[in-house]
């Protein structure tokens, strides 16, 4: 069975992408009514250009037991080749974050998840346990309210340059990582701070959402957010890809073109620095 | 409609009770099968002894679609004077923060919910958009691991004392407090934590899990949580209450036991500081 990391590395290649596309289905947005139908045919659309498709259990759960129903017919949809991630930023202790291992990884059956490290590194654990799926903590916020808290400038406790509050949370999951099954969510809004990050965490993937809609630079990001291969990074657009166009009848189409371009756009960069697709 | 804060003030008046119970069904434990049954068992023997119920979002979704009908008919059956929590955890940005706090209080119709706020005030003002909701803020984790991020020692960015991260959670907490619809979160575990915090919130509900299973002490934590009228704490068991008994026959009565005890405890204390119920 191949882990998250092998899975992202092969579907990376054989789509020469870094691009994810964001499952996040908003009725007031789609085209068509039907949510796995509109899931269903984004996916037809796109599965031969990205390395992986992330759907967010929030939008899924906005729409009562419809929306379960939807999530399970759009992973059934996606090829078993293409990784997927279950954006669901979970992060509870003991007993409750062993329930949400099982319900992201043996009952959704995701290959990869979001976490939300806040309660350290044992309520982090159920999920590292299971060593071939993929475990994503998030770092960095897209949001303009992310200094907020995760800026907070922290004094080490054992001596050292002080740091924000987001670079102890890449430290402390680099040090979690002994299953090589760790990686990091960081927003495409902030290229300054992803350069920091990956220079912490040199070899593990980075999900970047926030290109398109949010307006993060694709350029920026890319570029802060691959390992020194050119790979690992995960660049995530969703309304960008799945709203590109509002005709029912061509909206496929212009979902196509979107995450053509965004993957083109991406890969040449990856050229200009000879770190393109092996021919 | 009354408000969270009135709901929760109302039913710990009409109960005599700070001790809301976590409905955390778990099969492995649980002496039936039925999880609907097994909840409305635990919630007939206890409804007159509560100030709240707070199902755990994480065991329904460990279960799949089953889980979500039991949550259902879970949510039948409690009284509609006792507020529900929906403890959830959930913390995302912008549209999925919407998403979610849709899903917690339209979809399902939680009384109040507990948020993860590391993406800052944008990330939780769709959940304080609705004001007569309750959002509870987690702010320090009752687990072993809870001091690794949380107790990260914050220097000010507009100068004065250093305070650990939680604090920091706490303080903006308050701040986001303009509607009169915030609380926190604040483990049993830790007590001296705990009456810092309710110093700097001196006014807003704490919900404190971690007595009974987790071992949290209840004396200190209650005395540590009440406001200074003795209310405005929710201290919550799950484990030791749900599983007191493991006969079939007999567990909704070993329930009511080990509530009662729980809730007797804490107004003795509430007593002795001339802070009890009115008669």
């Amino acid at each position: 069975m191949p882990t998250f990391v092998e899975m992202l590395q092969a579907a990376a290649e054989r789509n020469n992408s870094l691009l994810c596309v964001g499952l996040d289905p908003d009725p007031k947005l789609m085209p068509v009514p039907d949510v796995a139908e509109f899931n269903r045919a984004i996916i037809e659309a796109t599965s031969d250009l990205v390395c992986a498709y992330k759907p967010n259990l929030g939008f899924y759960e906005a729409l009562g037991p419809a929306g379960h129903e939807a999530l399970e017919q759009t992973l059934k949809a996606i090829p078993s080749w293409i990784p997927v991630i279950g954006d669901s930023k979970r992060g509870d202790i003991g007993n409750t974050a062993t329930a949400y291992a099982h319900a992201m990884f043996d009952v959704w059956g995701f290959d990869c998840v979001t976490v939300n490290a806040f309660g350290g590194q044992d309520s982090v654990e159920p999920f590292l346990d299971y060593h071939h799926k993929g475990v994503l903590v998030w770092c960095r916020s897209s949001n303009p309210g992310a200094r907020e808290l995760q800026d907070l400038i922290v004094t080490p406790p054992l001596g050292g340059d002080s740091r924000p509050f987001y670079e102890w949370v890449a430290i402390s999951a680099a040090k979690w990582n002994t299953h090589g099954n760790v990686g990091l969510v960081v927003g495409a809004t902030y290229p300054d701070e992803l350069e920091v990050i990956r220079d912490l965490c040199p070899d593990m993937p980075i999900l970047i959402p926030g290109v398109g809609a949010q307006e993060g630079s694709l350029e920026k990001s890319t570029m802060a957010g691959i390992d020194v291969q050119g790979r690992n990074a995960m660049v995530s657009a969703s309304r960008g890809v799945l709203y590109a166009g509002n005709d029912p009848a061509t909206y496929p189409d212009d979902a196509r073109k979107a995450a053509t371009q965004l993957r083109d756009r991406m890969n040449v960069m990856l050229e200009d620095r000879d770190l393109g697709w092996p021919t």
